[in-house]
């Protein structure tokens, strides 16, 4: 039975652990491979980095991957997910990475698949491999998570960045704490301290910074007024510990969540992210591919 | 000289008899490969199973493929389907896969190309490769196909899967039956006997439904009393014969052509025939590739 | 340091002599491989020929590509360039091959990124890979391009295909000389003769006719005069000298640029053009994964 990621819920501390140190280990290795499987994206949401992130770590574990144009295929022609995938296991795929706008599709839930499924943004439900990726780079900036404080800020209300993070940072022994604007403050999660930001930069080792989202939000928000007050600006990135670190999802709306100065600061990890995203997308779809509850661990 | 299948009726007895048996080999084996050669799919006409089948069968031989974007491309701009034929070749490419809303366009007609055609469906003209799948599963369920009785029901007059199963299940010994609105009899094709439904249900071994096509009948047809009269309903599914097989080509319009019952019922062969399409592929692209009149025995 | 191919005049002789030497090893070559590398194709523009001729040669020399849909991508919704090219180094690609509608980003110049960037076409400026098979076949055709008289027709004004090429013809030796309607004389590049098509035909060593770009001068051109005046018209194909060859960038609009029976006549090129073009590609972005000043000779 191969293994499905939907939600960060399904990983407990040990899976965490496993995932994040094969990362690492794929991560220091130019060439790997030895996998065998064919896995396809089902992404009914645009996406580029993530995409190809997903691309290159098939590649590299020398995975088949198969085009699937879902605008043009009858899965957006009224054919059911679960029709979909069923064909796409008649058909030899192994693992199937979906991205969608709605939350994960309730449909799926029992379904009798042997297909590994894999969630790579659904909706405002959760992001797991991007939570996963965030952990890494800041296991890497910091050693161990335990007690870190990690300050998340944006559209917390909407953020399926935020929800992963949530569960698996804490899972780590992480201190997560949000900010942002009241509107995007949201009515679950109120056992999470909600800060003002600017006396959060001053103490907080990660300030993670989310993505404001201009296609649902641009008649609500002044963008300039929204860097003012909820932005990484000069003025608060002067602020910021000298051992904190900058984190953001990409892409970076420059000049919106934060300033160009703060990009290109020694303290931004983002472009380490995104490399992480290649390690943490390989021990990912391997350990779908081996199935088993715990998986195994691969040597560096 | 490489090979093409453009109509089934390029194939005799003999070389259906041999790429059945090829595709029956290769769906055995899990890793092939051997084979050499760039393969591009040219599809005018969306498609999602025929495509993905095709690629998963050329991975699986080890060919390459290219993407080629014929939405945007200048194929699609007035540049003649020869001259784009004509680029492919000098590109190096050996296998070209076709699929039209058109009939098999006529200007390919003598056309003096050193590739090998495969017609992946066209128009209302053939689709070859989906009448092989057909005679693959049933051949899988019964052993051999000589005077099992087929009846084909829906929009014959339009169906190229029907004209590419009518010549091959023929040419195998089958005999095929017609059933389906008046409005959907086909003009040609008078040698079949067009039945009626309810009394076939009783009688036929084989029970094919064909997708209506939604954006081609919309207006004239209602889909609920399409499905009481031409549909596979529980009722008609109740006085199937207990070792009948249902198949469809997909993907299913559930509760128009086919109840959900059905679907699930141990008879349905749909997603065998899904299956076996990626065997069917594989020995097409691999006859293709050898050249040669009659082509190769590959070992299980 | 990887190399970059943005420009014709990035190369000196000696390198245009190297990539043209190294082209031709290749193809004659059925398999090559042992580089290694991933590519992406950043295309804001579409291109068929161009597109499968970098895939084409990506997958010969056995390197990794990734599928990059830029106009579903954050590089189409307002994401830098810049931010785009550092996201995908990050992801460890090596080699991005960049089409665009605009003359070649300016916000490029002076980027500190570990890249090879290949410029696969852009705007009206350059487009040095065409320019780079067009002198491959010349060579092919005449051994040596010294003293060879070279007329380009059509809208010089507009084109990059001339402009890469007039830098490289010239710096291998041939005269090179441009004809067209008057609108489309440039007003730079007064150096290179304008001359009288109807007198070059009976004296060139190669007649290169450009692409009529239909989207850009639908309004302003009549086609079938543009033929009369300016296209290779039967008349003009029985005045062409019997040793000199007929080149055009494709794809061709028969009976505009180009008569029927000059497609066909043994004098054209424009076949081994598209073949050139792979053996082209694939030592460019050999070339660009080596890195160094000069780079090193395929042994053939």
């Amino acid at each position: 039975m191969l293994n499905s990621l939907v939600s960060s819920r399904d990983l407990g501390r040990h899976t965490i652990e496993l995932l994040l140190r094969n990362a690492e280990a794929y991560g220091n290795q130019e060439q790997t491979g030895g996998s065998d499987g064919t896995v396809v994206h089902l992404f009914f949401e645009n996406s580029t980095r993530t995409d190809l992130s997903f691309q290159v770590a098939a590649q590299r574990l020398g995975l088949r991957t198969l085009n699937f144009d879902v605008a043009h295929s009858s899965a957006s022609k009224g054919e059911s997910l679960l029709d979909t995938l069923e064909t796409l296991e008649a058909l030899g795929v192994d693992v199937v990475v979906i991205r969608h706008q709605r939350d994960w599709p309730k449909e799926l839930a029992g379904a009798k698949l042997n297909l590994g499924l894999v969630n790579a943004g659904s909706g405002t439900f959760e992001h797991p491999t991007q939570a996963l990726l965030d952990a890494l780079t800041m296991r890497q900036s910091f050693g161990n998570l335990k007690g870190l404080k990690i300050t998340i800020v944006g559209d917390i209300r909407h953020s399926r960045v935020a929800r992963s993070n949530l569960h698996i940072l804490t899972e780590l022994g992480a201190n997560v704490q949000f900010a942002g604007p009241d509107i995007f403050r949201p009515n679950d999660l109120v056992e999470v301290p909600w800060v003002d930001l600017d006396a959060a930069v001053e103490e907080t080792d990660v300030l993670m910074m989310l993505r404001v989202q201009h296609e649902r939000h641009a008649e609500r928000i002044d963008m300039r007024s929204y860097h003012e007050s909820y932005g990484l600006t000069e003025e608060r990135l002067a602020r910021l510990r000298k051992d904190a670190i900058i984190m953001h999802p990409g892409p970076v709306n420059r000049g919106v969540e934060i300033c160009t100065a703060a990009m290109e600061d020694p303290r931004s990890q983002i472009l380490r992210q995104v490399s992480n995203g290649v390690g943490v997308r390989m021990a990912v779809l391997d350990w779908c591919l081996q199935g088993g509850k715990h998986g195994k661990l691969v040597s560096a």
